[in-house]
């Protein structure tokens, strides 16, 4: 496969055009970045570590009977994806209270739900990514019900996946983001990443945190986390 | 029926008890205030016309059919409701985009949706009163997933009437926002008020304003715009 040109640079990933029909080459950026963008570092080796804990968490979905767009992995920060059109949703899975959450209702960190939440955000980074109901996101054309239906489904069983999969290394799955594309046949699979900087990893043990809230709070160093988390995924 | 104690003031309203069992005496306030009440205004008559519009709106969805707390007039700024243990939700009903939703989602105002659109907003100053889901007023335990299925019926059945109502009096229900109560028998009604305060009014002629965004926006005398409104529905 030949890399070609730059299509897309968001603030995690370059995104190229290959030679390959509908194949894109990602490469994985150092950049780290919090609150819509205010908050920024580059931090070495972060791009290794995220291209290869998305790798094998891709690659164990897959093997889980789980559709994604991972194709397979070019070098330690590369990656070849299938091309998508991306569902313009963050769907972010809840299994207990955190973050963005805790904030809005008032609530601790750390309550569990007794059923995993499922909640759309609209992207749209000059919003601020609102949280926005199945209707909003109809009415504002960023899918159909059906779709809707079809990701917040492929993310129950996601969350199904991961969290025992974690669960088995000591880690409890908090929350985590995930995007969904429209393949070429169109279908609506899983895209985008799942890493430290996507989920909330928590030790089951020590509570301690393993994704970038050690970033978003200055709780200590982000590769030190990341790599505890690659550790124990067996990269 | 005799006043007794304040139980409760609100920005809006105060509430008083009664001699009578399950009663409540309600005296409207002449403060108009927005933005959670980081604008505020004395607005002499504004109590006579939102005590006045919502008794003849309640008595109206009485007569549909619609069981609210609504007892009776009791003067022209105070009436009698049965006292209820209000859900803490305030239930947005919308027929087109305006206000904070098209804020929220980056449109005008104005675009008609096809289907009305309900949303639940967690009432709780503190926190703004956040937009949330279903499954986070069953956290919070606001209410059960038959609570809100309830009151979001009646939240449908409710614009039904009223939008039909003021369509005939050449005003479009933009939006509005209703609370719900539990009675001592358990079951979800209608509380609160319905009045300029709480909806939007556009006239369809001209689409002059005839709701409170006339005081949020500085658009001209609140008192104007709601004895057009009292007027229309035949007060
Ligand atoms: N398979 C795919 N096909 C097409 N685009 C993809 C695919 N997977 C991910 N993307 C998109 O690649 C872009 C770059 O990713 P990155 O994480 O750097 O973006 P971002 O800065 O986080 O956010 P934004 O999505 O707002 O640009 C994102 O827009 C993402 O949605
Ligand atoms: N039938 C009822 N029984 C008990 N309480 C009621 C009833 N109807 C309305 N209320 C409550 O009366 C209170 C006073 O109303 P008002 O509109 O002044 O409050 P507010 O300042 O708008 O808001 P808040 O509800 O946050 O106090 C509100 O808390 C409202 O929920
Ligand atoms: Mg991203
Ligand atoms: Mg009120």
């Amino acid at each position: 496969m030949e890399k070609q040109g730059l299509l897309y640079e968001g603030k995690a990933k370059k995104i190229y055009a290959t030679n390959e029909q509908d194949v894109l080459w990602v490469a994985y950026k150092n950049e780290a970045t919090a609150f819509n963008g205010e908050k920024k570092a580059e931090i070495e080796g972060k791009a290794k570590l995220n291209n290869q804990i998305s790798s094998l968490l891709f690659s164990m979905l897959h093997e889980k009977g789980i559709q994604t767009h991972f194709v397979k992995q070019l070098s330690d920060y590369e990656q070849a994806v299938k091309q998508v059109e991306i569902v313009p949703l963050e769907v972010v899975v809840r299994n207990a209270t955190a973050g963005s959450l805790a904030k809005r209702i008032g609530v601790e960190e750390g309550i569990r739900f007794e059923n995993p939440i499922v909640e759309l955000y609209y992207k749209d980074d000059a919003l601020g990514d609102p949280l926005i109901l199945d209707e909003h996101a109809i009415f504002l054309q960023a899918a159909t019900q059906e779709e809707i239906d079809s990701l917040k489904a492929q993310a129950f069983q996601i969350n199904k996946v991961l969290s025992s999969f974690f669960k088995e290394r000591d880690i409890f799955l908090v929350d985590f983001k995930l995007e969904f594309g429209r393949t070429s046949q169109g279908d609506i699979i899983l895209a985008d990443e799942i890493s430290p900087d996507t989920c909330r990893f928590w030790d089951v043990h020590t509570n301690e945190k393993l994704d970038k809230d050690v970033f978003r709070r200055d709780l200590g160093g982000l590769t030190e986390a990341y790599e505890k988390i690659l550790q124990r995924i067996g990269g």
